[in-house]
């Protein structure tokens, strides 16, 4: 398995090593602009999308399926720079227990909102405070897989690429494209590009089902018990509310920003359906 | 704070404290029939519901607030048996790092499936292999939300009583029924109730979205990434897709039951209305 020219790493202090691990923190992973993403499925989806890989990183002991060798060599004859690690070295990097010997650095990749647009896929979203890494990454899932166009994140403390936010996206964080933005960028942003803004609150008089969401749509969500702040509330063209019956006063995010998104995914359907739309249900 | 004829303990061995920790295992809460659930909104949620408490645990220290004395003081008076503990013995048994100083052991609530009935409340849930506590916790907090009837465990491993689940249900544990069934009770169960048993398969021809719901309805819903059995399949007598544009190959399993929970209820809201939902959105 070890390509000539390589040197096994087999020590969890070497310099390279260190810098793999502190990608695992979120400051010195926006300073660098990158991220560490590990395990095939992942790794296999960011080739699918074309994602250039800074660094692949392989350990020989661990990867042992047919598939994760084929990628893995793959990968290297695209000229992606290679690091061989031990087994021990790579349980180091490796957040879950039994890694499957391959991970890879990525670029971070963001769009200034000056570029966004909000006409790209069915609809973006717009997202508050948010309380879990886990539930964004599994929003970003939802979002890719009703083809959705990206997230701007109106809180600094949300990222993408966190490693339990990677883990929840099961590999749709590639899918989408993603803007920070202070409120006032965004409400910038929406003049600009005539998108209407709808945000969900528990007293919205409107039903989320009775309104159409027309091109383009931006969803406004909010952190679940606290909801929108007033400022965001504000950029908010129109405010629906997705009902209840039971007596808990919330769903949770990930599921309201899910119902939202089937809401609007079925309504373009139902209309003129979108040309991505036809080749998906003709090829299922 | 303290009542008369009532002794703190300050020992994390009391044996009554052993007893309360001992229900954060599965075998041993299961063996009692107990589950141990912690905090104001929690508590509250269950007296509302009319739960019936086996022990009150209270921690004077902690529970400053004057909702939870209060709270604290109408349970007491209702009968229910307490015990007293200090802040450290409180931090024994509570799992989040900040406790509110009240909790309480409460029965497990398990309906025999010959009693379920299919007709109560919007539809049923039956639930094959999960993978994660989290995602149970969620599936019943929006089941509650849209007033679900109960969930039918398949698998013996889900516990609605995980400590984690409870967390992630937010309070809507109490608000429905469960039951444990084999595949073959539930296959009698279905004949005898004539309920209609809607599964979700990705390889399914018929649209979700596309297909009515009528009233007695099971969503049988499956491990996300490995779906229903084959077993399971056989007891659908509709299998439906919901779509997807994106390159993943699945829904976190919460979301796709939120989208088909919301899909029903949706259905009914547009047709006769519940009676409860008119009250509701009228009250809202």
């Amino acid at each position: 398995m070890l390509a000539r020219n390589t040197h096994l790493i087999t020590s969890r202090n070497h310099p390279s090593i260190r810098r793999l691990r502190s990608l695992h923190r979120r400051e010195d992973r926006d300073r660098a602009g990158l991220a560490l993403i590990e395990g095939l499925r992942l790794l296999s989806q960011a080739v699918e999308r074309r994602v250039r890989f800074e660094t692949l990183v392989l350990a020989p002991e661990l990867l042992t399926s047919p598939y994760g060798r084929k990628l893995a060599h793959r990968l290297r004859r695209s000229g992606a720079r290679c690091l061989e690690v031990s087994r021990d070295v790579f349980h180091s990097l490796a957040l879950c227990d039994d890694p499957q010997g391959i991970a890879a650095v990525v670029p971070q990749e963001w769009q200034p909102i000056q570029r966004a647009d909000p006409r790209d896929g069915l609809c973006w979203i717009a997202l508050g405070a948010l309380q879990s890494p886990g539930n964004l990454g599994t929003i970003i899932r939802t979002a890719e897989a009703v083809g959705a166009g990206g997230i701007v994140f109106l809180d600094p403390a949300a990222d993408p690429y966190d490693a339990s936010t990677i883990r929840a996206s099961m590999g749709a964080l590639f899918g989408l494209g993603y803007v920070r933005a202070t409120l006032s960028e965004f409400a910038a942003w929406k003049r600009r590009t005539g998108c209407l803004v709808v945000g969900t609150s528990p007293s919205a008089e409107e039903d989320y089902h009775a309104v159409p969401y027309p091109e383009p749509c931006v969803l406004m969500m909010g952190w679940e018990r606290r909801g929108l702040s007033p400022q965001e509330t504000a950029q908010c063209d129109r405010l629906v509310r997705i009902p209840m019956v039971g007596r808990g006063d919330s769903l949770n995010l990930a599921i309201a920003t899910g119902v939202m998104l089937y809401e609007v995914f079925n309504q373009r359907r139902a209309g003129a359906p979108l040309p991505n739309l036809n080749r998906v249900l003709a090829s299922d």
